[in-house]
């Protein structure tokens, strides 16, 4: 399972504003990537710090500045001050385990959401397990730009790229809000497919329950409902940042978005929706389970019961003859050996009508 | 299972508006069936396309527009234009995946329902198998005229149309929100029609449950529990549709009609009700299940235990007489034989005395 | 258990106001008996139709009809017309399985509420067994009449009636609200009755699981269980009910009953508090009972372990001096088998020594 | 347990007003203390009826009338109207099933709380069983007096009887809502005093369940619960009473004394959170008796299999060489005796080793 | 664990503003040490009593006043009197088991919150056992004071000290309800500390329940089960404080101070959030343990299964050839003896062979 928080006991009561960054140490270098954009034209280029971008606040146009990496302070630093982005705002950029929030600055909306995605790993015992990666997205929308930071290179957003460069639907001709919903579409959606892979493993778990149950299958279980939980708290709270923006109090959000918006929302609902029935299913899971290992047992006792009580009255008629009296009448009639079988068959077959009425057999 | 979303992957990052039908594929042709009415004349008859349909936006008349089949794109911008539908509508209607939900366009109510029919399949074990297969009916409510989308023909809004052609009631004195009331009304008694048929099948279950249950019982226990919740899925988003309805905060629908509104949605709660009482019921029936699986193994470890317990002394007696000491005075005594049939037969009495105490047998 | 809601398939889309009864078959006549009295004086008789009560419209007096039997379109048809009752109202009083509810229509109040009996029937094993029975209560009330619909004769409200006729209290004095308040107040005392059996077959089912626990027991739980489900779903919207009426929206409801009604709702939340309590109760017997089957098995386990553990050993010396080995020297010692005697009580007592440091014995 | 609500079959239907006490029978004289007081002088004696007390609605003086028992209809009455009771307020006296609750009649403050008291006794098995007893406590606040109505005598609020005589803090400075404060806080206080024995209880319980458990250890467990249960019921109400009291909407309680009953409503909160705590905890005892008993089970199979694993394979040799073959070379063998008794020891010593491998020994 | 709160049992009933000091008992002297501070100067000091603290109530600077102890009455009513603190306010410092709670008494607010320290101390059967230990915090912030009382010397502020020290950030150009925000923020983060160890002990205790399961293994997982309980009683409050705060109704707290706050606020979440899904992970822990209990069972049975069932029938057979019949033609058959061995041989092989197929070998 994927951390549920970073390591933060070296930090305790630095000042607020610090903005090294939490998580998993990273080296490679930080890529700006800019993309300038209105009905007419488009511009698309990668910039070395942000000072390059001297069309970032022009009225003109829709500038993108998508960030590759939160690691390095001093970059973070510079977009800030270039920007007007408060010291918290970009300490939660570089403190990368944020639960989805939005936070209202007045002139900059900040929405932290997480970008998901599932690998499959083989573990100790050569099982395939399941994964949920999260990538925290950091969206920063102003009065014509939006600030995409990521933690890695690689993103669902090249659907977005696109649209842009090919003009296809109304993106271009609409302001930074309605980039900052596509962008948020495109992350929501992206959700869909996650669960489709969870749909998937939970069928194979639920055949693997019914045909051939081990404790490796109820630990997969678990680790499938332990995933949904952490999927689910990386989007439960989106939805109240969804219904913030719908609720139309940023001047930065324009009415015509909001239509789109409320779509996005939607989905989300959606999405919680079918996790919630995961959840069920997989709890269902669990039942199955423990009652599939009750009636492999009772099969067990079967077997021994059956064998046992058919075999354990024969061998003391067996025993009754291998006495060694003087005076045992029966051991001396000529047909004594073969009464004996008789007698053991007799008792046999009335243990085995026995048990068919019983449905044991 | 039926599905609980549609694939999407491919569809990631497109465009909004995009009407590409969501959904297993149809090739049958789109039926659009027109019903106009008032008080004094009723037409019904079918169409090729919607313009053809000229007294749709007529305010003397209400118009019923019923559409069979929403996966040709180019059928729904077409209606889409003609009768003022958003884009984002058009793309709920074709991406038929939907919760139930209300959308307020200002002079257009958008309600998207699902249509519930459950099937009996025999499944690979050849027990019969419970599934609830349901259709996305999308509604839209204009001043005068009332739209239906329907994925497949087939359809419970054959009372309507035979109370409208009938002239039964009220229905065509009242205007296009009473129609809207009515095939709602029509959508939600179903579901009781659905109800029954899983009170039904969970009395089956109960009575299987108890008398010869099986693995497979408790699949099917976990399969209605999956469905209830499915089914839960489809109806309890409904409730807050009706509640914004009565409301009555939009122009399209009038006083009048609010009342049927109301009972409308008592309906509702009286279906989320029962379904709640199956789910108790249900999850009942996975206790009884385990505890008879207990019990049965209790009543296996029994069988054993008696037999063993009352041959194991007799033929340890067995194997004393059936050493080989040269000096053994027992054997050689005229009734040793008979003597230790006594005992013996006194040592099993006593057992089965101290069993009969014990209530075991 | 009784049924959860009537089968409706056969009526879905009819128009409404449809005043068919549902519920089962009833042929016996319908009665009407009006009782209309004011400080001085009380006049009591059985009309044949609604017609018949010419009084139910005065101000002067107030008066009370009570209606046994809802299975007669016409006349509930004919007494909707007389005291101006809403079709929907009407629908409501026909159909018998309501969910309690207010409905206000100004100048009519209407109550649903459902009146409880509980009946010990034999089951198929000869068990007895436990069932609530419902019926379902309209009252409707008006300036100065009160209305009441019941399924069948025979009611709880014989108190009232005796406290009109005596003049006791101040019921004479007070209008047609207070009648109301009087009528709601016996139902729901009434409540009480059924949980004190509920509660003296709790126990009976709690000494049960404690002392001789049958699958036949776990089924009486659950449906113990079930039943209270079912009455819960019967009282808790009464709560929803009451509450409106304190709020004091209503004009037909005056300042004084207000009071009265407070102490009705108090009931309310009493009954369910002490419902609660016995679910908790039942849900802990299931528990209980689980533990003590599996305490049973283990009990069965250690006397056959017992048993087997203290016998194999033995069998197996006797086993062993029961081979045909032409060198054995032990056979030919003279006091061999005492030997081995001793040998087998020494091996059996230890055994038994074993078993009771365990405390197995 | 103690009954959850008295049986009141026998009285529906009554009028309002209704004064016989409900509850066990009492015969016990009722007993009215008065206790006159503010700053500078106190008075306290007992009276024999309300009537003597002439200082009560003295606006100079606070006083304090407790009245022990409550089964006296005419006693009741004449307090009623010499204070102006409400007829309803006095029936919740004498009807001592109430929930905790605050009823505010403009000049009259009326709350019912419930006194607890835990007491431990022997059950049939000779066992300590727990139980908790309530008494209702009524309290009235009037614009200068506080009447307190139990069912029983001996109380908890003999310190604040010595803090009034001993003039301690400024409760004597205070007016009447500080005494019904500082009664409502010594009752909140005594709760605690509650837990702690459950505390005790809950531990010794835990100890069983891990030592000693026992169908009678399982049963104590879930009396708890259920004690818990009940507890709850007294003192989840209150919570609400307070928070009405602190919004400070009646005239009767005087700024000053809302940061007191702010107190109170913490200690509550407090009450209900360690009661909590207690509830998770007594589940989780349930879980761990379960597993205990799985394990004890589990160690019965595991002596019953190792015995049987090894002697059945060396009963089985010896039978071997018991047979009566004429041709059978081993019997003639010299040293085949030895010979078989190596290999049922080399037999044995590899099963003990194989259980060692598999650490059940 | 932790006793969930002080006993309290002879304290009941005294007047309010009691102020001795509920917990275990301490002698250790009082501590107060003062820091105060502006932009330009910084004065740290110990003082004997609050008396010495005469730049408290400065406005040119804020002061910060530590007291480590809170087991002395009359150092807390010095304190109480010299900076006006409320009597109840006083109690509450001394009574050390308070939940989490702001309470504004205008000029002055008051937090309680707890600081947590996990230690892990061996228990009885030398298992190292997990225990939470919670020091109650009370912050008040005045003015320009901030004032802190600890049960204990040693504490998480170390680090706020040498930001004050140092200047760095901006806490030295802040005023008073910065500070407190830093404080808290501190206290906050330490949770995460404490988590961390929560996480370690969660995955060993996952690991235990996988590998070697023992009845001391669940005590644990109910341990840390509780421990997480107890902990969420500790922080959940917290979040409703910090909620009050933010809202910005003190006057006390300034609102670019909110900011940070808010950003506090974030942090609680988180830390429920993460322990919320320590519960899951800890609940699910119980059902692998109980199924592996289960299993192992099931492997005792299916080796006592295997064992019994090959060798019953094998030692029939041998019983068969032991018995002394004198006419029993197989015993004087040269090759009798083998033909049995071969008998034998393939009754066994057959019985592995039905093992094979039933997958239990």
């Amino acid at each position: 399972m994927e951390e549920l928080f970073h390591r933060r006991s070296a930090r305790i009561g630095q000042a607020p504003g610090n903005l090294h960054h939490m998580g998993p140490a990273r080296t490679a270098p930080v890529r700006i990537t800019v993309i300038d954009y209105n009905a007419d034209h488009l511009g698309e280029r990668e910039v070395a710090t942000i000072d390059e971008c001297t069309e970032c606040m022009s009225p003109s146009s829709v500038t993108w500045v998508n960030i590759d990496g939160v690691h390095d302070p001093t970059m973070l630093e510079r977009i800030g001050e270039k920007l007007g982005l408060h010291q918290l705002l970009l300490e939660d950029v570089a403190h990368t385990d944020q639960r989805p929030k939005l936070e209202d600055f007045d002139d900059r909306l900040y929405v932290v959401m997480r970008m998901l995605s599932v690998s499959r790993v083989e573990d100790d015992d050569e099982r395939e397990e399941f994964t949920v990666a999260s990538e925290q997205i950091s969206l920063v929308l102003g009065p014509n730009f939006v600030l995409t930071f990521q933690e890695d290179p690689g993103d669902v957003f090249e659907p977005i790229r696109r649209r842009l460069r090919e003009n296809k639907g109304k993106i271009r001709r609409m302001g930074a809000d309605y980039l900052a919903y596509a962008l948020l579409d495109v992350v929501v959606d992206n959700y869909f497919t996650v669960l489709e892979l969870f749909g998937d493993q939970a069928e194979e778990l639920e055949e693997e329950v019914m045909e051939r149950p081990t404790v490796e299958t109820l630990r997969d279980v678990q680790h499938m409902k332990r995933a949904l939980i952490q999927m689910r708290r990386a989007l439960w709270p989106l939805r109240d940042v969804l219904n913030v923006m719908i609720r139309g109090d940023s001047k930065l959000i324009r009415k015509p978005t909001i239509v789109f918006l409320r779509d996005v929302y939607d989905h989300i609902i959606r999405v919680v929706d079918v996790m919630e029935s995961f959840r069920e299913m997989v709890g269902g899971l669990i039942d199955i389970y423990l009652s599939n290992v009750s009636n492999r047992m009772n099969e067990v006792m079967k077997v021994l019961t059956i064998m046992a009580t058919i075999f354990i009255p024969l061998t003391f008629i067996a025993g009754i003859y291998g006495m060694n009296f003087e005076n045992m009448p029966e051991l001396h009639w000529s047909w004594g050996y073969w009464y004996v079988w008789a007698m053991m068959l007799t008792v046999g077959a009335i243990m085995l009508l026995y048990f068919r009425r019983k449905r044991w057999l």
